[in-house]
């Protein structure tokens, strides 16, 4: 931590700051420069990071230098972190693309829309029972029964399933049946879902908050991490910006940082980041491309007619050819695929 | 709804999309024109909002015309909304002050910080029992045993309570100790929580999402008022923009908005927009001058022993010069404050 | 400026970051804590901001303390700059009230709307004889014949001329019809142009960049300072954000930052900040109740009929309205109005 | 051109404002809804762009249907544009890399640099004479000098030369030495520069402005367009948003837009995009996958000592690397590579 004093700092405010670092049981050493007097504070960073230094009398400007997530950091977890879903390793060699439509339609329809998944040679299945609306006044769900569609899907299928919980009273009934609980993009910082789901042991795949900075979505991992739950995959899915032609902007950006920063895999969804079919291969490629380990989309046998989210839902000829371009350039980068 | 088709679009296509809006009971009217035609929809824009046109062959893009929200709307309720908490009416012609600290910090204190929040000539006591804080490792506040010393602070004060609720499961408590319960920015799009909320009978400061839009923030309010609550109060707090000198962008220009599409009471909070507190008068002249029913903000006797958000704490004399020149600016604009 | 090295960081790459700071005579500061080392380095921080530090083997980060602006710095220029024009004082204890059409739109026209703009009792008129418009197809203004228009205006009204200049070669003759020379928001980063600006003796109004932060924008006063004009206002107007409801996001949050970092004068545009002329006035309130000041607006007898930014237009009752208002609120705030 | 009214709109407003359209020989269609009255205009979009609509009393809001830009849209010319440089061919099946350092450092420096270019692969040469550096106290680059300087390295290499241009008064000096003519982001709405640059008969890359919408990129290409010069290639290279580990938001989303509404060759710029070296390959990786018709990369023998952008320039060994991954996504999309 370095704390940076105001020009016109007194000899009694140094000493008062001096005194609190000291009394912390912390480290601190003065440097007077021309301008600036700057103290740098040895000692656990977590500490400090508590107290509001900022609020004292002759303090400019606070810099932290370390991070504050530990475990989802790759400086104390060197090894990248593999998550195995039945005959999958997440975060390994070989990159797995997830498709499915947005909600569960019906019991006949889930069943019907895993099996285009397989066929077109995706190897999980994502579609959710719970979904969050912007509006009161649409489609909210089969909740509960909707679980229970997936089963047979997944029965009829093998493919494992990926699905959305929203609450954290329904965590556990979600755990019952969903191979990977997926966190939305509007509870990246619901910590008290976090918690819960830190609790459980069934894998996580955590999209990232809409305007949420990647040190946020390590710490929203590191809530999930911190409660006991090692399983983590990270969603990034677009953010918000100024542009308005797509629902998002594609934050492919964001994959070589995190592949940086942390040792958890990382599973992309162009879909929401693109908002428009058209444009949700070329997306999936570039985060490929840039070095996800997975890809999760949106598709569904008649986009015209999903029940949401139609718009970005790629039809079942696109998933072909997305599994093929997605092989292509995995090959190209010395990876495979599911 | 009005629905702009490509410029290579087909009869067939055009005969589809308008069938497809027949059958949907609603009726068409298509116009050629030189470089477009474009179909636009009279009827129930609900009907059609759900359906994936943009999902369609031939369909470039499709413009909405009403705004989502109705019960949120001044279109079908001219009258502005007054909430009443205890003596005080928000929403009216005069302001109110809302104060105290970030967070609970213990029964002593919280008695202490209520005395000095009316000492200083505000109106309302907050305090967070519930903490939603961005690391797992830091203080996560009190909780039910912090509504109860929000409890005797009101019973030693007179002040009423705003305190945030964060999970559905609390609804019902918090309820019972909070004259005010608040859903924090996290939260704006934690459906779920919004549904609770609208079952009971108390009035709720909802926050505006760090990077929601209006619309967005509008209509989590209409989710809220969905289930029968009416008492809804808007609270602007700051964005999420590029800008990092402030903890947020203040959003002003949000409020003459918010009170020209709704009925309902804006109450602002000048702390989280700026981030730290040689600021938030300024911010908070500048919100009331915008047309603000009310401020909210975090202050403490001692900022730099706050357990949280000190930098952002204004202390008693702030508050004090705070409240004289509130009232000031209230009086310029033609409005009194309690 | 600080320098936080990798967890990794080898004792050979310690060595030839000191040995570098040396061979720049700055003194470095090496202090090893538990986690992380870091360089601190006592002297000019212009020396070391040119070196690209982080480009070095073992550099994890580099954090300035200094800004890297020093002519616009309160630091060095304690007292507040006032700017004269004519009789008018900006940047003193009242408060300037800038109005006229977006362009000029021909002599009869600029000179009529200049009458209008005295007699609602705004101070200076402001008006473009050169439009940056951001298509090519649609009125670029009338260049060197609506200088001498206004030229006209000011002669019939007494008041000053306010208008912009977007192209070097233009410097000369804009500056001998201008009273004050105004940089549009797309030209803030216009070096070669405000190099120009530097020359003259001239005030120079210097829009926010569109997305350009508070530093970014001191520093592009510091370019004009730095040429030797010291005549610098500086107009926020702005920024562009994810919210689409308005034209751009009022960036009032600026006014208290730049006014504690900076002497310069203050003085806002709401129009272009708003985009939409029923919230011109809220905007313009919030500005000065947040320490702005002067306001400039775009204001005409018939919006409708404006050649350009009608929709952010206010017309002559609502400026006249806009005054009264404004006076109110800087009184209450103990500011005077011209 | 879609004018959607206001719920209380007037019949007489209506009468007013169909008397307007009709006055600018365009044909309005009223159709009534059950909640608002829309008018659709049919007709030349262009001439009633102008017209200030929102500021006519009983507007709602305005929704244009046609895209401002006729030259740049792939509508009007759906042929891709080939753009020709020596014996490179932008914008076809092969893909192109261009490299250097971010400016020219002196003769013997440019020359030595664009040696490493040519031998690591590259087939272009990027330096810039003329440097925007945000601060006026940094070295503003070799000017005319370093034109010179450049028409040397070209001579010993064989390379074709990208340099900026930033100022009206320097593009005939720039044309006589560049084989492409490079405007900048802080440029790209400078249009007294696009007028000039489409005038003249060499290709142009224009970097999208740091900030800009994709619209108003392809209006700035337009500008260019307009004036007679056709040959226009885009330039992603980041954008501004909240996220602040990378210097800019990596905006490879903006590639298969591009593509889909433009003609124009787009090659894109991971290095300013991204701000660190590191991650610049993958940057670069996902740009190509998306669909770029080539990158431009700063790199350098010793980043180390660069005299601009040191921490974001890749060395020898990186940009070797770089060529081989290009090469192999590019063939795995069915591409080749100069």
């Amino acid at each position: 931590m370095i704390i940076v004093l105001k020009p016109n700092v007194t000899q009694d405010e140094i000493d008062h700051i001096v005194g609190k670092i000291k009394s912390l049981n912390l480290q601190p050493h003065v440097s007077k420069g021309q301008y600036r007097t700057i103290i740098t504070v040895i000692g656990d960073e977590d500490i400090i990071r508590e107290q509001p230094l900022e609020a004292i009398s002759g303090v400019e400007s606070v810099k932290p230098i370390l991070k504050p997530y530990k475990l989802a950091s790759k400086e104390t977890h060197p090894d990248r972190t593999i998550i195995r879903v039945g005959d999958i390793e997440i975060g390994g060699d070989k990159i797995v693309l997830v498709a499915g439509p947005c909600a569960v339609e019906g019991e006949r329809e889930i069943i019907e829309h895993a099996k285009m998944v397989k066929q077109a040679g995706a190897s999980m299945l994502r579609a959710g029972a719970y979904k969050p609306r912007s509006s009161p006044y649409t489609f909210q769900g089969y909740g509960a029964l909707g679980l229970k569609y997936l089963a047979k899907a997944k029965e009829e299928t093998g493919l494992p399933i990926v699905t959305e919980v929203m609450d954290p009273r329904d965590v556990e009934l979600v755990a019952q049946y969903a191979d990977v609980l997926q966190v939305g993009t509007r509870n990246m910082q619901n910590f008290n879902l976090l918690k819960e789901l830190g609790k459980i042991n069934k894998p996580i795949l955590l999209k990232r908050g809409m305007s949420a900075t990647i040190n946020e979505f390590l710490m929203s991992a590191e809530y999930i991490l911190s409660q006991g739950n090692k399983q983590v995959i990270l969603c990034p899915r677009g953010i918000r910006t100024f542009e308005d032609i797509t629902r998002n902007t594609l934050d492919v950006g964001a994959v070589p940082v995190l592949k940086d920063f942390s040792h958890l895999p990382v599973v992309c969804d162009p879909s929401h980041a693109m908002g428009l079919k058209d444009y949700v291969t070329s997306a999936a490629l570039a985060y490929v491309a840039a070095g996800a380990d997975g890809i999760m989309v949106e598709a569904h046998p008649n986009p015209e007619e999903a029940m949401s989210d139609g718009q970005q839902t790629i039809n079942f000829e696109q998933l072909v050819e997305l599994k093929k371009k997605l092989a292509s350039v995995a090959l190209a980068l010395g990876r495979g695929i599911y």
